[in-house]
């Protein structure tokens, strides 16, 4: 399911051939954080994250294969409220999943049952009639639209991968000290940072070999392994640690050096206290990049390079060759400033694309994805899937020897 | 009590030889999920469709005869906040309940007692004192007023009927599908919305004749049973049904041939899917009648005239002949406008009314009640009670022939 | 603890040689019921009356004689945000505990625990080091400051007395009767407009002797005892009672002569009936006084003095010589404006305040503590800490022979 955490999906997947989840995009708009207005937003078509996020985390816990175990093919019935998808976005989650890897999308369910429980919830079928419902009749769509693209390779690596550990959760859920600390949440906003740049991404684990990314995003690491510090060690590319990384040993202690603990080894820095802040409260970040910190901010001391410091001249983020370490919960504007700032310097090329639109790469192919409400204009020439111009809740897919971003 | 539906009121009346209830019209403001706006306008008077909805309901209940068993008759000790009725609104209540119908109207308390739980309940009479309270005197005063009056003849039949279904409400409960899809709500609005017209209303259960009656509103029936079904067919006058009517069958199972079920032999349509809407989303209704679908919005297909659409050109509200069906719930301007269209259709005349006011007929006397803040002119010549310029909180009564919406 | 009001701690005090509590003036922001925009406002440096109303309440209930048994030393771990204070405020916070009459300020903890569920509570020392954390700093320069000051005389007794009751606490809890009257906020917010104008403040028990003092506010005592009455009627100050007051005799019952029952020894009237206020209503108060009725409103009838009338007329405070009655919950313009008028009739000598700024007079010192954000100007000359100029998060002390509201 979605935005679940509750146990260690890597070690799980350790003993699978491939992973499968049930992809709800709608219903699971209300269950994650948003703000209101980013659930009015996204009521009709689900957040444009939602789904790609776990596509890509569950092809990393599948080694590369998973499957769409149950996809929504209309409203549900078990979240507070079950809004109609927009016409287009059943036939674009299906094509959404096949351009993150799904080697399977399958539907819950085949017909709506007219009786008990789950009478509300859509089917490929209407209730007790042999006829198409409108989700059905875009899946069949769905189904041409893949004979049309033939045979698809599978998923390069992504140049971006995002470390995500489970533990940290649990860690988090225990003692969040901050009640707005949602350890998922940082790491669906950073996710959702950096396909706003058009990149493809890979959810890795932690210990997982890192020497061929160009950019590694650690949103929440707090118990950093031995094996976790060897392979970020032996990373070439830029890193990014967010706030907490390091702040507690295998014992659930605070490290005797205090936090990053074995960090240290990597970038110089000690943190001496964190505040919580209350959701009035907030401290201007400025330097190379702005923003503001919220929900959290630590204090640091170092001998690395102050990139940005607080309002009273604190170190906000800070570097020391490649490595770089965040020392609060960012808003919008600064996450924002810091993924920019983090792609640049790991030479990235990037898509800038509005709030709405996502790109995907599967081998030749890039796949567009509009969300809507409003059309947009694809970069690209050989289309196999669609034109240029995408409207809104539709699909395009072109073809591309050398993709930014992929 | 106000707003329960726990058992069918209907069923239970039959053994009876009258029904009686308790009217708090002022603690039910905190219990109907009104808005904060509307809780702090009608926090010292209660809202003008309070009591009157349900003395309309419960004169059903009791085949036209009901009690008021416990009259407000001061603040009470119960409610989150109790505070002090306006002065007039105990003699505004009592003889608003006799203008309804009623043949007793009896106080609850006698005295206010001193001591225990309920010390801090008004009585008519102050704690340890043989001294009249506010209440008390207000209602001494009403007695005063009924014996001018005279001798009341009893209520004619209402040229509105409202269907009024609990099994309906239990459907909704078990099975809301949107969060905020309270049948008693919608049952609610639409009676507020008529009421506004200046008619009155009998409430009626599934079955009853409908022979005499010009207009129909049914704003739930989920399951239409064989006697109610027949008794929508003899019906002669305008029948309007809202959304979810017909939806399930005796076993709670969608109809085979889908939503209405076995109105789809009053006017054809079938309903595909339905969308439930959160707070921040609504969907535009334009034509004969416009407004704003909110809540409950469903995708319909039909060969029946249709008079309204949503924006995506589906069909809204749908007509053949005198039945119609409204595929979602209308916000308050839709109501509005869908509400004058049926009274239109049906020929009755009408007396539009600010929020504040409501007329009530009893034989040949038409009562007047203004719940403030503002004074209204009556459109009445010969006063039995009051005149023509009716203050807040007081009432009026005028002797005429032909009342419009009697 | 702060806002605890489960037990009589006068009764308990009386066992005791000194009475002790626990200061965490930010994490008790979160446990008032501010406003959201107070909460924010006073989230790093606590609201400048929540520590000094303790340690003068647990001044009184010891006797003269109170320790601060645990000073909050830096963030802690257990309200839902934990911020750090700003700098300068422990040491503040100590300061003003002395300045209060406290005999010791004692820090929990000593040092931060790296391990276990109180990790994230700061200490004197860093965790796992030999190294003073940001408040540990501050304590030692408390220290110091303590050192500069030399021997404290004892605090001498506050020309205003604030009755304290328990009893009262719970006979609220028991019967509300409006969702929001809650008998402890109604005591923190006199006890803040007092201060507001530079008086120091002594809490006292009903029946305490209150023949010396010039003002005696009596925010909440539903139960007058006899004792209690015995010394209320020896007072020659001028005294406010608060609404609710007398309304229950000793079996928690409504008194046969209708509330306050007693207290008509003292000041005639009757309460007739009462009407709680949801939060979107208020009552216009004007005459002498003027602002608004919020949460609740009496109805009086009086043979006293009318000093101001809500906005039906009915009278709102009255007052027979020395003594006044408020039959009301006055919003924050009313209650300034009811205080200022009894502080002159008192004849006290005042020092209207900022928000941010508090005196405090501890034998021929005073003290003056700057919540922030803004300066302020001393009215002081010989300082012995500090200067005229009190810069935010800072403390002041001057020696002064006679000083106003001392």
């Amino acid at each position: 399911m979605g935005f679940v955490n509750d146990f260690d999906h890597w070690a799980v997947g350790d003993n699978l051939d491939l992973a499968s989840w049930d992809s709800y995009p709608i219903g699971f708009v209300e269950k994650f954080p948003f703000t209101e207005d980013e659930r009015n937003r996204w009521a009709e078509t689900s957040h444009p994250d939602i789904a790609p996020f776990h596509h890509d985390l569950y092809r990393g816990v599948g080694k590369g294969r998973f499957w769409v175990m149950e996809q929504q093919p209309g409203p549900v019935n078990w979240a507070p409220w079950n809004p109609v998808p927009r016409p287009g976005m059943v036939r674009l989650w299906t094509l959404e999943a096949i351009a993150h890897g799904a080697e399977v999308v399958s539907y819950f369910r085949w017909r709506q049952a007219p009786f008990a429980q789950e009478q509300m919830h859509a089917g490929l079928n209407l209730p007790g009639l042999d006829e198409l419902s409108a989700g059905g009749r875009e899946a069949r769509q769905s189904a041409l639209d893949l004979e049309n693209l033939g045979a698809l390779k599978p998923c390069a690596p992504a140049p971006v991968a995002i470390l995500y550990d489970y533990e940290n959760h649990w860690s988090t859920i225990i003692q969040p000290q901050g009640r707005d600390f949602r350890a998922e949440e940082l790491a669906f906003r950073w996710y959702e940072a950096i396909r706003r740049l058009g990149l493809d991404v890979d959810f890795v684990r932690p210990g997982a070999d890192l020497s061929d990314r160009k950019l590694i995003l650690v949103p929440g690491l707090m118990h950093v392994s031995d094996e976790a510090l060897r392979a970020l060690k032996t990373a070439k590319g830029i890193i990014l640690f967010g706030p907490r990384s390091g702040s507690r040993d295998r014992h659930f202690q605070i490290p005797d050096a205090l936090p990053p603990g074995p960090l240290q080894d990597l970038v110089p820095l000690r943190v001496t206290q964190v505040s919580s802040l209350r959701p009035g409260l907030a401290d201007a970040v400025s330097g190379m990049v702005s923003g503001q910190a919220v929900r959290w901010r630590e204090s640091i001391k170092t001998t690395a390079d102050i990139l940005s410091r607080f309002s009273n001249g604190d170190p906000a983020l800070i570097a020391k060759d490649n490595i770089h370490y965040l020392g609060c919960w960012p808003d919008e504007s600064l996450l924002t400033n810091v993924i920019a700032h983090m792609v640049r310097k790991a030479e990235l090329e990037t898509v800038p694309l509005p709030p709405h639109v996502r790109l995907r790469r599967r081998g030749d192919l890039v796949f567009a994805f509009n969300y809507g409400p409003s059309p947009w204009v694809c970069p690209g020439e050989d289309f196999v899937l669609g034109g240029s111009q995408l409207e809104p809740c539709s699909v395009a897919a072109w073809r591309e020897g050398a993709t930014p971003g992929g």
